[in-house]
């Protein structure tokens, strides 16, 4: 849940029972650094960090240029001057520089998005005792993971918010329901398999059990938690109906992420050819967002939110935990 | 399950203890009448009648010809003369012709694909003491159907085989997977909900009870089932690794629909926008699908099936209900 939230809400799951998750995906070395020892602050039971490890993208000035042209409307309708926009990307993958700061942590577990770093970065950070996960979106992805040394993998199902985990195909065709998903993975898998898309409370988290998950990953059902970082705009749009249609999008960063339709995906398409590649796309839309976050919109704001919002609980975190943990122990 | 079973299937399923369902959506009303007939000879249970209930398209030349246009390389190919080819809808949604023939059977339960059909042909069903049931993709169609009549509503969630039943929206960002959509029907309606999408065995069954599912509703499962109709070659692909990859095509039918990626998807691409409107489509596919089949190809045939094919159990269908039934009961 990189950008709304940091470690203290990794700290109150933890603290409730829960494997609180430090997401560092938007983080420097130095901001990791910072968050971690915030985080020993506030807990010395076991925690996750989860980073990106996508393979970084070539520039493409011509795509980029074009990108630039179907945004220009909106560019003049916000007077924003395009070409003093910079490119450049805002998430890093993960590398050495993040393994030199993880090292003196040496997290319980350590999550990666988008399959897993090189061979050598990977037994680095298990030279320290860190279990491994990854986020699975097929049964594909599922064993590659496990023939590439993860300790246990997420399935991913479609209802899930934010960024599709996907690394083996960009197809979306291939991307399943949670209830398909996770019983075919669970089949075909060794390791043990965690529950992620559509799980915000006690009955999917029943449901998940029922279909074999070894645990559940949880993140909409967190977003309007007291210690969130979530804005005042996004946790609007998660508690209004607006919530009741997501959909997966390119537009914000280049990968197709769910989330709340507003209007920029209504006006271009949630998915656009034309959007960079991962994760150059979010340079053009971010002076976007800011002009129109200065004035109460969020109409292009990534709303990140799986499908399941009818649940969300605008309550400590703690508390959610607590309850989440009584309904798997049910 | 229209064009795979026939009243065997229902009847088997009656026999073990479950609501067995006769898919009329392809059938002529000489045929139904026949259908009817036969499942009365098998079994004296209660039984469900499956309709389409789409509007009839308006007939679009510009369009149609496009269509051949984009499928004249494969008539060229199999050496068909397109412009022999008939145009005309092979599915006839449900009328006062079906109606006067399922009134001398007065079915336990009639369901509906596509919505519901006109208010006084509903009522005619309804006066007869028949339950009405219809899919639900979306809340708001959940919600619709409550209004509009029905007795109970299925929640197909967006890994269900076949036809999406979507008919207050073609917007397929609004399809949820069974995890998220089967919760939040269930808190949004009055009247049961039935779960349908990546239900398979046990497991998902379980699932679908915590979720707050009054019933389930499987199709998949019975697709390789001794009684099924399904074709070898349809049988062959759902016991094959090609069964994993399901997806959402319109070349069939012009509506979406799930089935296993073959041939014709991947080179036209699932969705297209030249395909003609429900079910106008059927038409210029169908000689490609029988010179295709004569071979022993199924690159022409749509493989309607869920998107959790794991489980298929190629057995008697009372033996599959049963297992269920137990499921249902642990």
């Amino acid at each position: 849940m990189a950008g709304v939230q940091n470690h203290r809400l990794a700290a109150a799951v933890c603290q409730a029972g829960g494997l609180g998750s430090l997401p560092a995906a938007m983080l420097s070395a130095d901001a990791l650094h910072a968050e971690l020892i915030a985080l020993q602050d506030l807990t010395n039971r076991p925690f996750n960090v989860n980073f990106f490890c996508h393979a970084a993208p070539q520039p493409d000035a011509e795509r980029e240029a074009r990108w630039r042209e179907a945004l220009a409307p909106y560019y003049k309708a916000w007077g924003l001057d395009a070409s003093a926009i910079p490119n450049g990307p805002v998430r890093v993958p993960f590398g050495t520089e993040t393994a030199d700061v993880l090292e003196a942590f040496r997290p319980a577990v350590v999550s990666f998005h988008f399959g897993l770093p090189a061979p050598e970065l990977l037994a680095r950070v298990k030279s320290w005792g860190s279990l491994i996960l990854s986020s699975a979106t097929t049964v594909q992805e599922g064993l590659w993971l496990q023939a590439h040394g993860a300790d246990a993998v997420i399935a991913q199902g479609l209802e899930a918010g934010g960024h599709r985990g996907m690394f083996l195909s960009e197809d979306l065709s291939t991307q399943m329901g949670t209830l398909a998903l996770l019983p075919q993975m669970v089949q075909a898998l060794k390791l043990p398999v965690i529950a992620a898309g559509g799980i915000v409370s006690a009955p999917g988290i029943q449901a998940a059990r029922a279909l074999g998950a070894a645990g559940v990953q949880m993140g909409t059902a967190y977003l309007c938690s007291d210690e969130a970082q979530t804005s005042a705009l996004h946790r609007t749009a998660l508690l209004s109906g607006a919530a009741q249609h997501t959909a997966l999008t390119n537009l914000f960063t280049g990968r197709p992420a769910r989330g709340i339709v507003n209007r920029v995906m209504r006006e271009l398409g949630p998915l656009s050819p034309l959007a960079p590649a991962f994760p150059l796309a979010t340079a053009g839309m971010a002076p976007l967002r800011a002009a129109a976050e200065a004035q109460g919109s969020s109409d292009f704001t990534p709303l990140w939110a799986g499908q399941n919002t009818a649940h969300i609980q605008a309550r400590p975190a703690g508390d959610i935990t607590q309850s989440f943990i009584t309904a798997w122990r049910s």
